[in-house]
């Protein structure tokens, strides 16, 4: 059944509780022969890094992971391949609280009413941490892609922050993580956390120069998988496939002008003409070869105020969650690629 | 790997192209000793039938299903129940041009980049006939978990037409599918129709009375399995947990409140409040037992005016949607029940 | 789950019972372009026909299947395939004395206790009727198979039955199902089936040709899926790989001379040397290209004798289990070559 | 797809390298609440480990695993377990020339030809040093049995090395493991060692006091996951189900005996007797409650002479592949003892 699988050809596995020994995940179904990139795997765990911003969470460990099987001289074997994060910056005692107080916006009280047994500390396995694995998983994927299809690329970023909204996308780097507004929008986290405030905010993802014909018809249609690998993301509350985002739920007077179009009012039948705002490079679940866009929109951590005080408190996981949902949409189409490889007698 | 394949422990296979010999489904997993229902069968396909309303397409096939394996006595034997619809509306001659034009917002064309032998009659397996095996499973295991749960019940319905939004949810009746608005509603359609145009929409979904602990918390959370449910629907490009549709996307006057609320500002930190407009009724992926609750939107379907013009062109699936989108519920439902068998030690 | 699916790409599951309406079968991740052959459908469905010999069961069902989807123009979709017979020789009155008196040797009562609603129509889905949407599974997976290696073939005959034993595999006929001694056989049967008395028999499967490489090398190794398959018909007991069958189980005098080649004994230490005796094909868990040998051993019939008296009592299943081998190993093989096209970057 | 996943609702994936940095295991699906028992880790890894008996190789590692995750205050969390054990006794001059000369009877030529990239140190992945993770996750499995099911225990020991056949099964530990005639089978094997020689033998699993209904009818029958997961033991070439071994494969004059059972000649039709000799245990795929017996033929490890001089050659696996026959019928009982719950409706 695997609660803790991801994928159907290409998959991994992840474990760890936030405050066990360690956290890691199994690849499976990497093929043979993929050059594996230590460079690769530190810069997406630089992403993820916490305590990145300074707004963000003290917890600062440095997440050097091990690998533990699966590459021979520098290439894959088809074997799995074992990733390993111990656990170091470990405070039990910071989290004796929540045993009593189930956090608000947690899963502490459903969590305890379905497994009774549960690990109480920061979470255990459904604290954040656990997307550690992911990350790794997803660096694998993009390993093996990146060989196959040289151009193909996958970008998520956050594009809104509380009321702060980000519209060009053109230019891209990790200090430049909000675009042009980054500082301003650093500036007003570190006095809202002050504040034990959080703020939610939406991820754009953009899938690049995919391939053709990626996606199963049915129930694996490309835009089903993609969006339940980032609805896997904690706090992830809304996925929505092609550019609509910017018509109707942010500025009203783009609302109409969609509805004109995707409504096809006035006579603009769809008569040869892809819409793209509304399909996002995927047609019938299956991707056309555009580019493919999804917006995530997450809600804002829930926090306790003693926690917020010692400066572990995050006040906005957007920026980390747009390296995870990078990593699943990395996933997912290496997924896919290999599943393609079955539709035809040869 | 199951391109066709719904569910890990209770799962539905179908089959099927649009002017093939038949339709059907085969409901894998569900245990012995389910009542089945043929009312409930009825009632299913007749929400699903084409031509129910006066602008829908005139494609009036019954959908009596044959019910062909595992149920004896009436009572489901924990066998594979398979289910049987004839496609007897069979008009081949209709669809020879679409070989030569494929049509727009269709998959024609990328279905045939993929498995390069299709069958262009009406779509084939991407017809939305597709989902009639679906409606069949949802079924079954709507009647799977009524037996369990008496008060567990599922309601998906339109909220959304084009300008129109439904506010009132209390009354829902299927001839009153778009509550006090229906007529209006319908009138509009009919007069759009006949200019060859569509309409998007969008469904609202609740989950009534579900038993705490459904989901699994990693990769099968419950939001994460109903998002790749809804999202395989066919024209469905965005799922949403919770309430946040009335907030940010329709009334702006809504938008900053509902802010307020999970943006935390004024200090009203979420301490002992858990916002249901938010979590939905899944927190960290897991029923709390309250209303789940599920915003999905549809694109408009594309249609070609040739067809349009012989009225069998559909100007707006949402109706239509709905049975399917509450069938994967049902379906998704089901599965979780199950699983969450697996949870404890007894 | 699965429990009525077999395979890992190139699936199949089948679905009916016995005295039900229907028994079928769903091909689910065949690829598209396969040329269907009905020619092959009706030669694996007359050899699988019970009432084929004299001594058979008398009960005669023609087993005409329909196709229902996933071909057109002769060719596979790349989407399902639905496969139905219909039950006709429907007689319910022959069974009421079934569900007092379980059978024995067969399955009933702990069926009944599995499940505690159960069919006890001639066994219900328990019945070796089942096998009928195997063997048009097979029979798929053969098509598909036979496109891409010409030379591919696979065989399953009996070599034991009762006290009779084949030694030349040379010649291979259906209607010389057991060689030069068929007739001697046959006499043997009928005047033993007079006398309600059943018999079992060893199969032997030859996998002629196949390509080097298939098998995955831990879990999934070749040796272990065809295992199963085989395990997985009705009477099987015993499955072994290579040629051990007429050393050690057979001919006392030759148990010896295997003892001393598979022991190493006398200094013929295996440098160099690969003993097709003891692997059979199969090496790691991987098809090394040589042909692959595997033994099959099945319990005779167990039978009531009302029924015996009747006619319809089976004194030898092994020429239809045969059948049925065979099907499941075109399935075993079909699955792994799709499975290693994964094994590579590309 | 997982060629490293075992099982479908208790799962293990296993993985490692025998010359990487480590070996291990992840145990998915096993219910929270189940008492971890390092007693019984140890316990296990002992039996398992090499160089317990003067003729065993010499590399004598201590396997002492670590736990990563998923238990917490000594209990299981519901979440997955890793178990990790690293590889210290690593000497990898010492396997430079197996680069150039593929072992015989090993899997290294056709490994080379499936992925091309293969890790030629010890066999790599092929290594039976791949079972150390299977009898962790084996006693995970036990763990979570033996909380259930108090009198449920499985053993398997071998019964024949060579020309020594072990007949009394009723005593039975690990020193005397292989009955009175240990000391005996242990010089002989001592002496053959010697001359680099190898012997293969025969394993007996017993199932004692399992619980009745384990097992699904159609592809995932009881002796069909047996058969399977036996089968995936490397040197394992035959899998049968009940007492046929001393009946038809070992003394000639009990074969005829059992012949008379179960080919019913002399008119003992089988009416009311169930021939447990035949059925093992399992009836129709199903567990029946009774004692369930398997045997498993080993062939003999094929070894390098230049390896046996050093002491390194394994004259004979049968103990050692107890232990992970064993191991791997742990797990398939915990499987099935986790999926009858899925059976009935409530």
């Amino acid at each position: 059944m695997g609660a803790n699988i991801f994928g159907t050809v290409f998959q991994i596995i992840t474990f760890g509780e936030s405050h066990g020994p360690a956290m890691g995940v199994v690849v499976e179904g990497c093929p043979a022969g993929v050059s594996f990139s230590w460079d690769l795997i530190r810069e997406k765990m630089d992403r993820r890094r916490p305590g990145r911003f300074p707004w963000m969470s003290s917890r600062k460990e440095p997440d050097i992971p091990q690998l533990l099987s699966g590459v021979f001289e520098g290439r894959t074997l088809g074997t799995p391949l074992a990733l390993l994060i111990k656990n170091k910056d470990f405070r039990p005692e910071d989290y004796h609280l929540i045993k009593k107080n189930p956090r608000p916006g947690h899963a502490d009280d459903v969590w305890k009413e379905k497994f009774d047994h549960v690990d109480p500390r920061g979470g255990g396995r459904a604290s954040g941490r656990e997307t550690a694995g992911r990350v790794l998983g997803g660096a694998v994927a993009q390993m093996f892609l990146k060989e196959l299809y040289g151009q193909l690329d996958i970008r998520a970023f956050p594009i809104q922050v509380g009321h702060f909204i980000r519209k060009d996308f053109t230019a891209f780097s990790e200090r430049q993580w909000f675009g042009e507004q980054s500082k301003e929008v650093e500036e007003f986290l570190v006095q809202k956390k002050a504040r034990g405030l959080s703020y939610g905010g939406t991820i754009r993802v953009e899938v690049d120069k995919p391939p053709v014909g990626l996606g199963q018809p049915v129930f694996h249609k490309l835009k089903s998988d993609l969006a339940s690998a980032f609805m896997s993301i904690g706090a992830c509350y809304e996925v929505s496939l092609g550019d609509q985002y910017f018509s109707s739920s942010v500025e009203g007077d783009k609302v109409k002008s969609i509805h004109r179009n995707i409504n096809l009012e006035e006579g603009s039948r769809l008569h040869g003409k892809q819409d793209h705002s509304v399909y996002g490079g995927i047609r019938g679940g299956i991707s056309t070869g555009e580019k493919i866009i999804f917006h995530l929109k997450f809600k804002p951590p829930a926090s306790v105020l003693d926690v917020a005080k010692q400066g572990r408190h995050d006040p906005c996981i957007v920026p980390r969650a747009a390296v995870v949902a990078e990593s699943m949409a990395w996933l997912v189409i290496a997924d896919h690629v290999l599943w393609s490889r079955q539709d035809r007698l040869s």
